[in-house]
């Protein structure tokens, strides 16, 4: 899929939705274990739900990957279901992969040919040759970590402290060290172009999409953490929204384990109408519809 | 297992080989594939055959998840005979997973519950807690990306040159700003202890190990990059061996490729025992053995 096509959905369906499928198999209602595939039959039953509000689904692997061969089936059934039942919603391997050449073409092998997911969410840590093996295949995308939403994204992404406080120190201001994410930002776009490459940032970290627009004006953001996590999607819409939207809001938790009940997945679409209906203002205020 | 078995196992081996079970089903003998799982054919001959010569194997996820699930059963396989086989070889789940803490302690189920590895190589750009899962496992190891083999490495892991340019041009030699790598050994030694963090540092890196050294003098180094990636085993153990060795240095296509026909596995023996012998040498030579 383009960016042209993923902006059309977007705006034919006034929606910038990603639904999570982080599908915890201790989650999911009583009910279905007893069906052959409890995994496969609650994801199947969310995304027709929440199909008509949502424009990407984004299986989160660890939770696949939990239960061995067995939940690599129930993976491998939900892409091909997707991919057959909604050809038109875009595909994201939530999966942080990243390793030395050789390697990463496995991974893209796995996620890109084997299953034929649109997008994989991929680790920056090792540099350009463990991010273009993924990069190699035509229409598909990489979504390179560089701002996340947890805690831990200060330990490393943001931090510049120690150069900024011995500087502070010795008088000098014309020198501002770059933060790591920054750098991801900068140095990835030679890597690849804005048709082929997205980038996650947390909605937690609202307060730095100016300066992540900043360097990647053009290019998808795939955002993390509202709901659960506490991030707030009108911050992320005004500080993030370019004239593409530019934006894939993800919600896991909120949506697919709103109800914990036989009712589901009637209460998971409620949920991610809910979510499309705030969404569409927010279209709506830009211009975008 | 503790650092002491595994300092135990290496002076009784004498060697500190760890044999990289990267097993591309392309590249295995032609012979195998009329076995019912020849991937995991292929690994039994090479454990077998490497043994008497090997402290710790590193079955490389990539090359199983590109077989989805059937690949995966391969890998739970693999593990389940070396537990049996040889429960006093430490074995490593080389995966360079992380993630947000709750999908973090989904992949520590999957490398540490369901099989049963020792350690499991973890990518640290999401900072504390998205490592701290694992380690909440008692006796198993996460052994973090610090200095990685490959050449994209220097992107961001030895990245200092913008603040570094910036403060020669205005003559200031007093502040040197931490690399990335540094950060990561530093920051991360609060996370975990020498018992169960290990870094990987690359061979081809060896010039930067004494730094490694001075930050992490006590901790395991897992070194991938000798052989194929052209790093020095001599160089590697002058500058990384501490007084319990301190070191799991692997091979991986070098030996389990080294013959592609029916003799690979006695070929792959005789391989790790050439590094056996080279490993027995620098062992002696530093007075451990």
């Amino acid at each position: 899929m383009n960016k042209q096509e993923l902006f059309e959905q977007i705006k034919k369906k006034k929606s910038f939705l990603c639904v999570g499928l982080d599908t915890d198999i201790t989650k999911i209602p009583g009910h279905l274990h007893s069906c052959e595939d409890p995994v496969f039959e609650f994801n199947k039953a969310i995304i027709d739900a929440t199909l008509p509000y949502t424009v990407a689904y984004k299986p989160n692997i660890a939770f696949y990957e939990s239960r061995g061969a067995e939940g690599w089936i129930s993976l491998e059934k939900t892409i091909k279901y997707l991919n057959e039942k909604a050809p038109e919603v875009f595909t994201i391997a939530d999966a942080k992969r990243g390793d030395i050449g050789n390697t990463s073409k496995m991974y893209a092998k796995a996620f890109f040919e084997n299953m034929n997911f649109d997008a994989i969410t991929v680790a920056p840590y090792m540099g350009e040759d463990s991010v273009s093996p993924f990069l190699e295949y035509k229409s598909k995308w990489v979504i390179l970590l560089a701002l996340t939403s947890n805690k831990g994204a200060s330990d490393f992404q943001l931090y510049r402290r120690d150069v900024s406080e011995a500087l502070n120190r010795l008088g000098i201001r014309s020198v501002l060290p770059k933060r790591l994410f920054e750098r991801v930002l900068q140095v990835s776009q030679q890597w690849g172009y804005v048709e082929n490459m997205m980038y996650v940032v947390g909605a937690t970290k609202a307060k730095y999409f100016a300066a992540v627009r900043q360097i990647v004006p053009y290019h998808f953001l795939l955002v993390p953490g509202v709901g659960a996590q506490g991030g707030s999607l009108e911050d992320v819409a005004k500080y993030g929204m370019n004239n593409q939207c530019g934006l894939l809001v993800n919600s896991s938790r909120g949506i697919i384990f709103a109800s914990k009940e036989e009712d589901y997945a009637q209460v998971a679409g409620e949920k991610a109408r809910e979510m499309q209906e705030k969404m569409e203002v927010l279209l709506k205020n830009r211009g975008l519809i």
